[in-house]
């Protein structure tokens, strides 16, 4: 099936639910997304990592942005969050007014002050929730990611097909390594590597040390301040009480 | 003559007029030069792009911590402001207070204010200089730089012999490329590279094609901010004003 046929009958189930949003990545939404969804009274949103793409996907009409900095866990470009967010929230100001969410190694509240101060609307968090007591993760990768630093993810396209940040492991390191095959165009990448993660995941979880070693997810650098297992109750509680703590700083940096 | 007595020197020459400050990368600094910095009343910095790094200077005894993001111009790790510099902060809060300044990507006020927020105690800038009426930058590099946007610089060990970033160019790109010869060990890759750039920066100059296209120089992911040349007054006082807006956005998102 096409795959605009298969966009569209996805498009007719999620519909027929309560939904609040359809956020899209990976390029500008097909015109009939924006169409039906528009007439549903249902936000249309988009990831992007490079103002020209934020303003494409303004100019095909949607209705939420999401400037996704380099830092992020999953698909991501070269930028990083810090100069992204500014950069896309000027670049879309003199088209039509957008919010934008800031995405991209945010993890804690003071980052979150952060997103704001930098002009951003609110922000959009991913990786936190992976290692959350509520978390379907595989349970030895949550291991890995609370023992990991932001320096322990690597971007690579030999998950998808496309760069995506994720864990660093065996399985990145081989996709890496000089003389690999290349990775297959998506989402021909995926078919060659998600059975294959699963079974490693399930052996990881019985103690195979290769698969062990092998074990990865996508997850972005805030993995490096995440070190443990908490409800996610816990996790939103604290970002309020620090998100408050950073409002304070920057007050008191005025001098009164 | 050995690099310590090269850097004895140096600090012999410093010293003799009345520094503020000494500013140390990549790298640990020599006992001497934290030895005699202290007896001088001179605080000695230190720029660090890993949390195990700013573990080690504190532990060396640096009094200034700057945490550098991977968009930062010139040497730079892989971690981005927003994850490094509350990972620093954490790191080394139990150690002993020193205060950390934010760098990489950071040439807007709204950008400090983040910054502040993220729990430095102040920023370090460099690239918003570049382009200044006061820059001695190469006139041709600054037209390159007030053109590009954030997707526009490149990490590569092709100008020093370890990873900076720079604009990308003919010259980036060349060794970039895979069947490059492979960077020479710091120092030697700068005999390579800065002869040849500073004749590269002349002939660009005089309106050379070729020259133009290989014309580069350190600057970080900020560049894609920077649109015009502006007195440094200038920059400063919009700093100023943008970090102020910044502040109230912050103040409003806590709705009272």
């Amino acid at each position: 099936m096409p795959a605009d046929d298969i966009g569209e009958k996805l498009l007719d189930v999620a519909l027929r639910h309560p939904i609040k949003l359809i956020a899209n990545a990976l390029g500008v939404p097909p015109r009939f997304m924006v169409d039906r969804a528009k007439a549903a009274g249902v936000p249309v949103a988009a990831l992007v990592g490079a103002k020209e793409h934020a303003v494409k996907q303004v100019n095909a009409g949607v209705d939420v942005l999401i400037a996704q900095g380099t830092e992020a866990g999953g698909h991501c470009g070269e930028v990083t969050t810090m100069v992204l967010v500014p950069e896309v929230v000027e670049a879309v100001r003199p088209i039509r007014e957008v919010p934008v969410l800031a995405a991209g190694g945010i993890v804690t509240g003071r980052q979150m002050a952060a997103a704001i101060a930098l002009g951003a609307a609110g922000v959009w968090t991913g990786s936190v929730w992976l290692t959350t007591e509520e978390a379907e993760t595989a349970p030895y990768t949550v291991r890995k990611m609370l023992a990991a630093t932001s320096r322990d993810t690597v971007r690579s396209a030999g998950r998808t097909g496309k760069p995506s940040r994720q864990l660093r492991s065996a399985w990145t390191d081989a996709w890496e390594r000089p003389g690999n095959p290349g990775a297959l165009p998506m989402p021909l990448q995926s078919v060659v590597s998600e059975r294959a993660l699963r079974y490693v995941d399930a052996q990881a979880e019985k103690g195979h040390p290769g698969a062990r070693e092998l074990a990865t997810y996508w997850v972005g650098q805030g993995v490096g301040l995440i070190n443990r297992v908490r409800p996610a109750r816990d996790v939103v509680y604290e970002m309020a009480q620090d998100y408050a703590a950073a409002a304070e700083r920057i007050a008191d940096s005025l001098g009164g």
